[in-house]
């Protein structure tokens, strides 16, 4: 598989997780266990016994350990055995690999690479579930697809007036113009005021404003936007520039996305979507939610189409448009990240 | 694939296809996308944008052209790009293949070979839903197995007695005797007389008649057959040849099959029966269509069960009994048909 | 596949067997046809007609014989083609393969190897649904692993409280002491006494008494257990030696296992458990059968994710612990044999 390792993947919704009991999932094919211990530690180890192979996620929780419960075989936070049952001697190599783990904005993250190389600072700033500023849905999604494919649908919204041609206002003006993007560390910055656009964040008919809308994409896969109209005229008058978001006077949203590779071929999407409390009520969170599960539903049709047709393609060639820059520049960026770790680990 | 591909294929059946939107199918493994322009003009594109590989099939039709709904690139009915929203050059390559289609017999035909080769005349001059002469039911079903085993299946009739034992009166007459079967152009023709049978075309008991049936099974596997009831002794009167179908006293009924591989492990199987409308009335239709609906599925079960004891089979070994003879004179024409095929692309 | 060959795997439950018609089913990747001759003589041949390779287990009984239903060939009980409808000579080589098959104890036994080497009496003497001895019921249930992973869990009860937690009373005691086990012929004993266990077959609380647990475990996977329920003091007093079961005062089950390869991903576990009469009457076998059937829903969501993990592992690697020497011991054993068959076959 050809990912980036040292970096911190979304591995679930913090608010999801049941933590009476362990939890199983993958992350770039690897099985991971996640689970809280009673003094409140979050762990991730890997979802193997040393024993006969059967995962630790059908174990159970016992204070600040994880127990197989296939032959009882005991694990401490940190991977190693404590206990085999019948048995006094524990061999050495009796040790599951522990994945750093970090609890933050909402999701867990999980360290796929060198942990030596983990360091919380480099967790994206994002806003999740748990910002008292923001009324926020959240849920995720399952894909039959590579990650690349969803990132690539995220990099280019040109797509919006096609594939989302039913839920969203704006149109194929998206295609047809071009938005502001920059590379930012680790990623882009995209920008896009439309002028005069007569509809709210949900999409239904207001009153018109100049609409502004912001994101950054960053490795191994997050999007946080924020969206939010001004009075007409603001575009103009700071030509195009960026807004001060305190001055927005409708509708300042929020998106937080991630889009984590369970394998090579499945890709788990999270997503949280809300209202600044400025400029809404819990009773709206509902009905923005039914509007982006719809537009994700229109994204996952069309995604998941593209997969099964590159998949069937002898010897798949795209020819690249003028909006495939944004694409262009986060794929060279990770390319070159995922090279660097190759060459460092054939040094090593 | 081993396939002729300088053929016509049957795509689907005219009736069923939705032309306000474009369908998406797959024959000899190949994805294609059929629709109907504003003006009428029946088109078969590769169903795979020149971008980014989306579907043109999930795309919306706008008059003479196809868009793909993904990012908006917009195809004209040659195949070639005609728009690429938010940019003004395109690039010369830009182009899917297009596939000769017609549209005959209640039947959209493709071929899939040569467009230089492709003339409507060779089309088999078959009699399909929109014949007036014929009161017709029609359908198709999907089997999970190769299509040479369906089209094997169709040349040795002497399975009625066995795989139909329920369905069909002839019994085993059809195995313990062989029909007049002859090669003609690109196929076989089979003709065989059952004297003194005492049952209808739906196989309800009847007074007894003799008994015609006369098909032709051509390449690439469509099967037109005629069966008819004659006054008893016609059989004997004509020395079992072929008799003059305006002659037939009762039950002149037709059916066209065709046998479409949509890659080398699933197969469509198109099917339409009715009766001539000086034998018969409406109702008849939907009773004669379950009976052959019943008959097919007998079929279906064998075939697939054939299937997958032959993908478990490691080197699988047939041994023909006499009733083969049709299937080694069909097979030998086209494993021909597919040689020349071969060596003309090897000299080009 | 890595199975012996030269040995009777079960094959169905002879009460299972539908006799009006044949019965189709894999053992080691290979697929057989049962039926049951119009004398009684019950036939195993090979599943693949000779003609066109349609599964003869789709066929018909015809008094000694059976008939394929695709084209009508005819077989004898041992294989040979006896009649193909409208031709008069068979070729010599139309014949399919014979297994040696044996209805005793309730199932039926079919033989893998060279059928010179299938004495009967080499079946082991389990206890079985016809056995008027014992009220019993039985079941089978089809795993997604291989069989070895199955055959390791019968082979160490160490993990009853571990994955049977909530089923069985038994506890870790299983897994801190070790049972009494030794190499018979053809597979491994095992014995264990646990005093003073205040429960009874079902499970359910019932005054104390020395339990008495004994199993055979044989090739190719069959499993033999006797438990009892014995005055305490009694394993004291026999120095925890074996008791006589006609001493046993309570609870006198037995229970007979087997575990048959379909494929190498596949595998039908068979089971009976029954309470010897003397000790029941027929109103305790259905929450017998539901005590056992909870149980083995358990094993099987624990076996088939532990297959799983193993088939994601690319190094399979497992670290055995001290309850691992029965599982040690029979595999050895059967390896050796394998490498036997082998070693003869190339030779031969």
């Amino acid at each position: 598989m050809h990912y980036a390792r040292n970096t911190w993947y979304v591995a679930a919704w913090t608010a999801d997780l049941d933590m009476s009991k362990p939890t199983g999932l993958r992350i770039l094919g690897e099985r991971i266990v996640l689970f809280r211990t009673e003094s409140g530690k979050l762990v991730a180890l890997e979802d193997r016994c040393v024993h006969r192979l059967a995962p630790l996620s059908l174990g159970r929780c016992e204070g600040e350990r994880l127990r197989c419960m296939y032959h009882g075989i005991l694990f401490d936070s940190d991977g190693a055995v404590s206990e085999i049952p019948g048995q006094d001697v524990i061999p050495r190599d009796a040790k599951v690999r522990a994945y750093p783990v970090v609890d933050r904005h909402g999701w867990v993250w999980v360290w796929m690479g060198d942990p030596a190389l983990a360091y919380e600072a480099t967790i994206p700033a994002t806003i999740g579930t748990d910002n008292p500023d923001y009324l926020m849905g959240h849920g995720f999604l399952d894909y039959d697809c590579a990650a690349h494919l969803i990132s690539e649908n995220l990099l280019d919204f040109s797509h919006i007036g096609y594939v989302h041609a039913d839920s969203f206002p704006q149109g194929d003006q998206m295609a047809k113009t071009h938005a502001d993007i920059r590379p930012i560390d680790q990623g882009i910055r995209y920008r896009r005021w439309v002028e005069n656009l007569a509809s709210d964040a949900a999409g239904f008919p207001a009153e018109p404003l100049d609409h502004y809308m912001e994101y950054d994409y960053v490795i191994p896969g997050i999007l946080m936007m924020h969206i939010a109209g001004f009075p007409l005229g603001t575009a103009k008058s700071l030509e195009f520039g960026s807004p001060d978001l305190a001055n927005a006077v409708r509708d300042l949203t929020f998106t937080g996305q991630a889009v984590t590779p369970i394998d090579e071929h499945t890709t788990r999407y999270f997503f949280c979507y809300g209202m600044h409390r400025d400029f809404g009520t819990e009773q709206m969170i509902e009905p923005m939610m039914q509007l982006v599960r719809k537009a994700f539903a229109e994204d996952k049709v069309m995604i998941e189409a593209q997969q099964k047709v590159i998949d069937e393609t002898p010897d798949p060639r795209m020819i690249p448009t003028s909006h495939d820059r944004s694409i262009t520049m986060y794929n060279r960026m990770l390319d070159k990240m995922i090279r660097d770790e190759t060459e460092r680990q054939a040094v090593a």
